[in-house]
């Protein structure tokens, strides 16, 4: 039962260690990105109605939040704004906008938050952050291949290495769709049903395929053909028949030995049946698969004509999208490393110490730790003591009138609970020699 | 003239400079935040409409972006949930959800985009970012010094030093009202009036407050203490009359005691005519000023009932905003010292070079270089090291026929322009080299 407190349906609030994780993927993948040459883009949470509406159909429409014109025409009920949908509106507007202020080829990444209306469940939210990367402006396989290095180093940088990337090609997919004398008519349904064999039996698919008005025979055949144990030759042995379908191949073969410097040949092969959200990809596309994990962790490929279909230029893109959510739920929760509140706690044990108490904190700031002075109402020592250790804090001074009357503090370190007398002006120095000894400890 | 490409009426797209020089100043301040133990929450864009309006007044309520109901709904015209005003209304729900599971005191800070559906002008935004740090659950005045303090770390490591701390009390001015015999139902106005001192004369400001019912001697008195030169010394001796007045006197001295160690004595001062947006507030408030700077980088408070009022449990708060878009526009464009798109630029000379290319800008970013290859479709190195240039990179890795002869790479320096050949499987360790001694150069 939800309570009036939580946050609305599909959304979700990051408390600290959350945040910490999160922020810890992005600024890993930001890294990887600029590591590229990709560039960062942000754009605003909502577009105008025209520019995100009628772009991708009637069913994503639906899941568009419109917001309310406002004062005097908010009664009319209409909607002028909405929230983007995804990054690929917002990037075709941008392409549009700045056009020859954009570098050619233009590499730009984006990692925010989009918004979908979809019914809340499992892993799907209506809030979530979406991270693409994509270079438009060159029809070069070398651009899908650098994609997908970005892509691979980018799962691989966030400390997941048992992954699989799937790779096809739309003109290999028409290739196939040719060389079985499949009719045009029936091609995007067939696709549809080859994208289910990973769900559906073979003897399941190719019925489905029948269904659609294919003679059973030839169903039978592609399909036999895709899910033998050889299946790659077989295919590349049918593709023969098709110009086009080899000109796919072999910039899949070209993409499979660019990449081959930097993603292990283990970790990424042709595959046949794989087909992705087909409509509008026109050149190489390719999938991110761990075993164990529903779904995909990423995708992307040549969308040539979208941007300029979605309002944009006409202009070759290739790109890519990590499935940053779901592979956040993969990482371990402490994977950012972050320990504790703070480094160091400092008491505050009467009103007239309060002010050296403070100019102590100041001290482990300026030494690159993270302090605070103690805010409670209780004066005890052990209260005190109990509330540094709740911070999560490696050190606690303890700052009493017989440290004041000795110019000292006592530095307690919590998790030996040996304390020790320093001199008050070196306790920001004392502490950072502590600090670095313990990094060091702890690679040894 | 807009374009339809340009963003929404009062948003902005940031590309990469803006992007760069934003993220480098929201990680300066979560790096500050973070050495005083604040720990970061993030909440949805969106709240419930119920959560969200009536917090504030109608005015606000004019001010939020209404999102419409969805589906069969939709057509009603009406809204369930609103776009977020402020971080406050969401962290008095954090506060209701999370209670007991959070620290006490509970010491947050939230930087993210806010949305009001103001005119936009000159540095007025409908989506801007907003940068809130706020202690709950403490009435300690050493909570509201730790946490001028923080604004004042903030501020400085953004690169401002010229800037000046106004801190005033809401108790004080309580008290003022009280020894000038002020009556009460004319105090919010006589207030509002006062906090005009910077914009209108003396004269005027007392002939305004005449006019809202109070004897024209007594609003020149009250003037006349504000606005002399030792207004300080007159306000301190008057306050001597009022109880209260003297208990918030002294709970300002003793902030202004505890900060000392950090802030220097001539950037913070007891400011009696700084009033600030008064409702709320029951404690210290501050504003922070920079000459010729209109308005203010930031400013807070302690308002320890707001939280209750806006449905959240009933806990003391102090807290304080930093105006971030404001503090951005007074930095220099390049603050974040990020030079180019890549540190590497590596050519293709030809198809069958490709691969060599790819795994040479491979080398590059291994060695912590940012590298791309030529994804263009020119074959000629001027054209290529031409955009090589474009890109900013500090070096282009040529690498064609007599280079692949040779086992080598020729490494060009773009800023010199002398170049070298290289061992090819060397390229990255002697760019990593080329890299620090370059680093250590600047510094000297």
């Amino acid at each position: 039962m939800p309570s009036q407190f939580d946050p609305p349906s599909g959304t979700r609030d990051f408390l600290a260690a959350q945040y910490a994780k999160r922020e810890w993927a992005f600024g890993v993948l930001r890294a990887v990105f600029a590591s590229y040459g990709f560039e960062p883009l942000q754009t605003p949470a909502f577009e105008r109605v025209d520019v995100l509406l009628g772009k991708y159909g009637d069913e994503a429409d639906k899941l568009v939040f419109k917001i309310l014109r406002r004062g005097e025409h908010e009664a009319s009920g209409e909607a002028d704004l909405a929230l983007r949908y995804d990054m690929t509106v917002p990037l075709a507007r941008v392409a549009a906008a700045y056009g020859s202020q954009l570098p050619t080829p233009y590499k730009r990444y984006a990692i925010g938050p989009v918004w979908r209306a979809d019914r809340p469940g499992r892993g799907r939210f209506r809030e979530f952050t979406q991270c693409d990367v994509d270079t438009l402006g060159s029809v070069s396989p070398l651009a899908d291949a650098e994609i997908i290095c970005t892509l691979n180093d980018a799962i691989a940088a966030l400390g997941l290495t048992d992954f699989t990337i799937l790779l096809n090609s739309r003109k290999v997919l028409s290739g196939l769709l040719e060389v079985f004398d499949i009719p045009d008519e029936l091609g995007a349904g067939v696709l549809v049903s080859l994208d289910k064999l990973d769900k559906l039996s073979p003897q399941e698919v190719i019925e489905e395929i029948a269904s659609r008005g294919l003679p059973e025979r030839t169903a039978a055949e592609l399909i036999g053909a895709m899910t033998a144990d050889d299946a790659v030759e077989r295919v590349r042995t049918a593709l023969k028949r098709s110009d086009a379908a080899m000109a796919g191949l072999e910039e899949l073969d070209r993409v499979l030995a660019l990449v081959s410097a930097q993603i292990p040949a283990e970790r990424i092969a042709f595959t046949p049946r794989m087909v992705r959200g087909l409509s509008y990809y026109t050149g190489p596309i390719w999938e991110v698969v761990a075993a164990g994990v529903p779904g995909s962790l990423g995708g992307g490929g040549r969308y040539d004509h979208l941007i300029e279909q979605l309002g944009g230029p006409d202009v070759p893109v290739t790109g890519t999208s990590l499935g940053i959510e779901r592979i956040l739920m993969l990482l371990p929760d402490d994977v950012a490393g972050q320990k504790g509140r703070v480094d160091v706690a400092v008491t505050v044990l009467a009103d007239d110490l309060a002010v050296a108490s403070f100019a102590l904190a100041a001290q482990a700031r300026v030494a690159g730790l993270r302090a605070t002075v103690y805010l409670g109402s209780s004066g005890k020592i052990g209260r005190q003591l109990k509330w540094a250790a709740d911070q999560g804090a490696r050190w606690c001074l303890i700052y009493g009138n017989a440290e004041r009357d000795a110019g000292t503090v006592t530095v307690r370190d919590l998790v030996s609970a040996e304390q020790e007398a320093v001199p008050f002006a070196e306790a920001g120095e004392y502490l950072a020699g502590r600090a670095v000894a313990g990094a060091r400890d702890e690679r040894h």
